[in-house]
């Protein structure tokens, strides 16, 4: 998924305020449910959610850039999963981060969909 | 209403990225309720709605800069207001604008709540 | 430019927030001059500052809505602009703003260069 | 440090969007500057720059809850420091973070000033 860093990314630093690559690794993940057209929960209450992140912030990216983010599943569990997501400007890794998300309803880890499992095992 | 200017709010110009002072104004309505312990709404499908803007930027706030949002009531009607909602660096003047708040329950416009229509005459 | 709406788009509401739709309306704008590969401006200290704004909302989008924004120049001056701007989901209009910009370098209006010019009264 | 939580700050899903939390500690570190009149940098090509991210979700806030960020130095190295962030809702803690923040100048690793030594010595 390739994302344009435009103003509102960058601070005075002249450079992408650094928890924007946090969520552009949101997106990628959103993005791979909406482009399959799969709603990303079965409820209201229901959904992904994040719980633990451990980050590397490698490189910057700047205003007008392209960059891309790549990910790949590490573990895939009942109602949790690994992920490895990483950040690119052409060749040059920004950003490197392993994101453990749980499938919750109701606020309880439940049993991950069966056409979420697939998503993550063809798409990474 | 006091608000600092930190590097999320900035991009890369150096300056405050320009819809962040929208923002600020709403910060600025929103706390106005909280502080009062006064919920914004009767309901989960009510709320005040922002239905126009005619906004000037004036003049620039930078990192570590501590703005003020004033406001003051325009016209208050069954349904809806105008506000002027103004955004100062000490003396200066950086941001104007004028919004229209509509109060709607489903999507509809409904009469403003005594609650907070005592809110807009002792406040502003 | 088509924009998805992701999470940190929306707001607690369940709709995309406010002033999001006057951000995406800078991404496109940008856009205009990344995609041609043409700088916004001609030094650090130059470019285009939004001066006034005029915005109406006039519907919402939700999580995973992809939205479009299109623009128009209504008028070009020496110095500056004012486009139209308006974002549509499929056929629904939810935004429109008229937007007054200012080439400045220095804090100052100087007169649009011819690059940025062309590229005005072609895209639109 | 005690902040609000606005509609901005909130998502679909009716609370604070994941990354926000990692903004409100950069808020955090970012006053501890801010309010004893202290530059966080010493040029403007030198700053504190996030090196590494090690954060936990615990639990979540919703719009008007006033969160605050309480935080730690772990470690003060010559030019690097890790620090300990973390919120709480009340008693509750909602988010904690291990973050590695090393001062550059030019985008080399830098000895950290005296001015900051003492600030992180003295405010946590």
């Amino acid at each position: 998924m390739k994302i344009r860093i435009y103003y509102e990314d960058t601070d005075a630093g002249g450079i992408v305020y650094h928890t924007n690559y946090i969520k552009y690794c949101e997106r990628a993940r959103s993005e791979t449910f909406f482009e399959k057209g799969i709603k990303p929960s079965h409820s209201d209450t229901s959904g992904f959610i994040v719980k633990d992140i451990k980050a590397s912030f490698l490189a910057t990216a700047k205003l007008g850039d392209l960059v891309e983010v790549k990910g790949k599943v590490l573990k895939l569990k009942n109602s949790s999963l690994i992920l490895l997501q990483e950040i690119y400007n052409n060749e040059v890794k920004l950003f490197s981060m392993e994101v453990v998300l749980v499938y919750v309803s109701e606020g309880k880890p439940v049993r991950i969909l069966p056409q979420h499992r697939e998503l993550f095992e063809g798409y990474f």
